[in-house]
């Protein structure tokens, strides 16, 4: 089994810092978009206009993030024509940041609709659990999002099979939220507007959710060179047990 | 200026047969992913539940093709060491079959949709006019799609930017649709269900029309070595004019 100390093993000292280096960018990028998410999600439940502007206009940080480390990852490829487990190590970062740049897309929709419905006059009656359930929703996938960062710096399978199985929970949440949403629209069709907004949210939630499973099997598959793309949580499992 | 001639001139004939082995499996993927999206609408716009099923069935084969093509191109990185525009080409290519593993998802969404408007009984009376925009959007992505894949396998950059230039008018299609559909759900809350089908549906198409955005980008960035994403269309133009 791969372990950071194997990644490590480089003759060439430069070469270490360097991927060093690029791995501490990539979880700088993860902070940042981890972040956003929380700061559209408090833009969204205070109808805080300037906090959702701010989330807006900081998503082109989010883009330069991941166009540098797309280039650095370029550069590398390049230079030091990696290979085995820091070949790994640079395309699971080439395809880690692309998730990391859409969460943040998704963080931004999410200030996008907070700001539409501060502007909007009047709420609909059933809002204040409509929020509890979306916030819940935003809690969860911001641990799936964290965890996953986490099994990234740590290189970690277990806790990157931990946060696949939390995936689940939110689309069951997300589907719970949804059937709820309905209904409301159908008891009160003036509301429709703002329950779309609820919706559209919840939404890029799960799709924040689908993104930190994504970076997980990246995690699988750059310690254990092993793509699990597509597989069901218990054929990881069954994979993660035979390479001990 | 890089061409596919260029590409080509290797010392070694073995190289260039697996490049271009390569690129004609982005293509075969390509093709398979733009029939699902075809196959997806028709199946939505006609009720066809055994065709919406073939569409979810074929999901797993465009899976099976991403993960495939990855897994060459890691091999081919570890075991050529590509330089400069070949590198670009593997990188651009793991970056494009990841949009098209999306649009493969998108497609499936769709089908499921169009699944289960067949299975419910009775339709929302304004259904015709709903179809009509709906497969109207769709042309229009469905022929960026194809555009985007014809500037890929032509690394074609005009081409490329005449796909993003349509993408703003699938958006405004997009919002055209929605509005629509917001004032059809106000009007006949019984159809919301049904009604949310097209929503999500159309959300679906606007989204195959942001992957084949993000395709002809990697076309521009292998063909110039320049990262025009998070650019504006008239920045790119610029761009690709200074660089004749």
């Amino acid at each position: 089994m791969m372990d950071t100390e194997k990644i490590s093993q480089h003759i060439s000292q430069k070469f270490n810092d360097e991927l060093e280096n690029i791995r501490e960018r990539v979880m700088a990028m993860g902070g940042l978009v981890e972040s956003q998410v929380a700061q559209a999600l408090d833009a969204f439940a205070n109808h805080d206009e300037s906090l959702a502007s701010k989330v807006i206009e900081n998503d082109k940080l989010v883009n330069s993030h991941e166009v540098d480390i797309d280039e650095e990852c370029a550069r590398i490829l390049a230079k030091r024509q990696p290979a085995a487990g820091d070949l790994r190590l640079v395309v699971a970062i080439i395809k880690t940041i692309t998730d990391l740049e859409r969460v943040g897309d998704e963080a931004e929709k999410i200030a996008r609709m907070g700001r539409d419905l501060a502007g909007r006059s009047g709420d609909a009656p059933t809002s204040r659990l409509q929020y509890g359930a979306l916030m819940h929703l935003g809690q969860h996938v911001r641990k799936m999002l964290n965890g996953s960062l986490d099994a990234f710096a740590r290189m970690d399978i277990e806790a990157a099979l931990d946060v696949i199985h939390l995936e689940t929970q939110a689309d069951q949440e997300y589907e719970a939220i949804s059937r709820q949403l309905i209904t409301y629209m159908m008891e009160d069709p003036r509301s429709i507007t703002s329950v779309l907004d609820f919706m559209w949210s919840a939404r890029s939630l799960e799709r924040i959710g689908d993104h930190a499973n994504n970076i997980c099997e990246y995690v699988i598959y750059l310690v254990q060179g092993k793509d699990v793309r597509h597989l069901s949580l218990d054929e990881m499992r069954r994979l993660a047990k035979e390479d001990r």
